[in-house]
């Protein structure tokens, strides 16, 4: 039998508030004949399989001390994300590079470093839930800003601060995803990125830049990231493997100003990434590999937007939405009196699996919004999935 | 340029307080002819190269959402670990069990739901350096145990729990490596676990029981683990696959009171460990075949023992150790007047690298000590090295 009284004696008091997470990571569904379009995940049609059993015997081939021991991680991931930075506009220093398992990781950890209970952290409303929770878990005060068309309001934004800044709140951190956001598709404008830029400058406060989705572009040209725009060190950029790779393997980095990323070297307990994963993940990306992959992924995914755009246009021609230009996210407008919460357990029914909208605030609004990812559905059931989308609202406005 | 001064008022106190890690991970030796024998690093001769590829082929061949994509961690390597519990006679429920990177990874987090700073960890004396390390930064007040040939000190333990009581301090838990210990090599006798465990009961203390080289045993039979003879749930029993499997693959779990098991998850915040990861592992291990595999290690490193034990008495016959029952560690008494740190530089310049005794002690003694690690050494090269040890050795005493 567990003591378990005398035993949680023992927890800090911080422990002893800890909540489990309000949202987990996203699951696969589990073999229902339910089609999906409720999460982010990636297509397994293109997770590299073969590729990565090939990379593996490579790497296990050469230097296996540096690959299977003790031994810090690989050097050549922590070049290619500085290159890969540095092709963006951002002076990258291989020092600035911390890799993680996954960006969650990082979003995980940030609040050790910056947030005291009670301070502020400004999130975009909407935006990904899991960086919530994490925020949340860590006793921070969350402030949304609204996102329109072209991203995150500036305007708003700016008056955030001012308002703050009058009651003595300096916020540590805005959390922006910027291409394609997580879940509205849109993409931050390249004025309101400068804006950003000066407004963090002037109110010193960190810019945590997520941009989980920048390299599945599917027309148009890329903006340069709020990285390249900073000149003095306010941005923290954070990026990952999972959506151009695998999410399965967990790589995340982060670049940015030394003082932060040493501190979050200090605060990853376990020490440095796999050396077996960061080196396969090097080793695939090496010659190219990478970006003939991405550029496969971009066609790959745009024809699938594409396919969800048109099947929305036939099913459900008088709800507006936003086309992305990339990514993995349609954010829909509900008709008038239909909550997404509604219409989540409706079109479950009909055997459609979407994300209703108060899932993405921070304050629980969101009811006019449902998400629908189009990147796991395979694309010969996305039409059928819409159908039966615009059966369930009409369903509900009866 | 970076605006540090302003950016680092955003940190809060304790990342303000964050230093650098007093004893960072092993690193393989960067290839000078010089052997080493300073660090437990794995042989790289049973890092089972091929059998990896074959596992990371079957693994993708069939569920790529299950591996490759956002998906927990394997239910089936948190079967394995629970099986493998159960037959040492741990009462081990799945539940309970916590998959992470790497043991190192569980006694960083472990602080931070049971460390307020200034508490009190006990931790035996000399004991892992890289748990102190990870425990000092937490601002834990270590207080340390000795250590004989027999493992920890227990009449020295509770002298101390009660001297601790009479202060009105009730220390967090007890840090303590069982079998082969790092880095005296010894083992902790049956009757000495089961007076520790009434002990941990008594005094409402949790055992850390971090038990990295129990399957490495090169004679005689096991021993029960404490988190077997525990009636009471105060036994947080580690483990880790780095010595039966690969470093470099950093899977490490624990198993112990739900209480703590939960709140290990809840500070985990990058979530749950990789599926790609911890499927290699759990297919790697099926079938009987980690147990095969581990067979084969206890030979090979058992060799490897009985090589530097040979070698030892041939070149320094008048230097006292305790012959290891298992594990990776000899640990030497130098001749009196000759400590390991003046040895380590004058070794180093004859062509061996060993650990100083100082380096496995909180409180920077042990100067009378070494560490010698017949893991990673070539076998072909132990009698040299001890060869090379000895000249050393003579040469300090002249």
């Amino acid at each position: 039998m567990e003591n378990l009284m005398n035993l949680a004696d023992l927890f800090t008091p911080r422990a002893r508030e800890l909540v489990p997470p309000l949202w987990g990571p996203s699951a696969a569904s589990e073999g229902t004949p339910t089609i999906s379009l409720a999460y982010g995940l990636a297509d397994p049609l293109v997770l590299p399989r073969e590729e990565l059993v090939e990379t593996t015997a490579q790497i296990l081939a050469t230097d296996v001390d540096a690959v299977l021991n003790y031994a810090p991680v690989a050097a050549e991931l922590v070049t290619l994300v500085a290159e890969r930075l540095r092709r963006e506009g951002v002076a990258a220093h291989e020092q600035q590079v911390i890799i993680t398992y996954g960006s969650s990781q990082i979003l995980g950890l940030l609040p050790q470093i910056l947030v005291n209970p009670g301070d502020t952290i400004l999130v975009e409303a909407p935006t990904f839930m899991g960086a919530v929770g994490l925020f949340v878990r860590a006793g921070a005060q969350l402030v949304g800003v609204p996102v329109d068309a072209n991203g995150l309001d500036v305007d708003a934004l700016e008056t955030v601060l001012r308002d703050l800044r009058a009651r003595g709140v300096r916020p540590k951190f805005i959390y922006t995803i910027p291409n394609f956001q997580n879940p509205t598709g849109t993409t931050l404008s390249l004025a309101r990125r400068q804006r950003i830029v000066a407004l963090a400058a002037e109110y010193g406060v960190i810019v945590v830049e997520d941009d989980a989705y920048s390299d599945l572009r599917f027309h148009g040209e890329p903006l340069p990231p709020m990285a390249a725009l900073d000149q003095e060190g306010w941005v923290l950029r954070v990026g990952t493997f999972s959506k151009i790779l695998a999410p399965g393997l967990r790589v995340g980095w982060a670049h940015g100003p030394k003082a932060l990323i040493d501190r979050l070297r200090m605060v990853k307990v376990e020490g440095s990434s796999s050396p077996f994963i960061s080196h396969l993940v090097a080793r695939f990306s090496a010659e190219g590999r990478l970006d003939t992959h991405i550029t496969s992924l971009r066609r790959h995914y745009a024809a699938k937007c594409a396919t969800m755009i048109t099947a929305l246009h036939r099913e459900l021609p008088e709800l507006p939405f936003v086309p992305p230009d990339g990514g993995f996210f349609i954010w829909l407008r509900l008709p008038e009196g239909v909550s997404g919460r509604e219409l989540e357990p409706v079109a479950l029914q009909q055997g459609v699996e979407v994300l209703h909208g108060n899932r993405c605030y921070a304050d629980g609004s969101g009811a006019e919004y449902v998400r629908l990812a189009f990147s796991y559905v395979p694309e010969t059931q996305i039409a059928g999935a819409i159908q039966r989308l615009g059966n369930s609202i009409r369903a509900v406005m009866r």
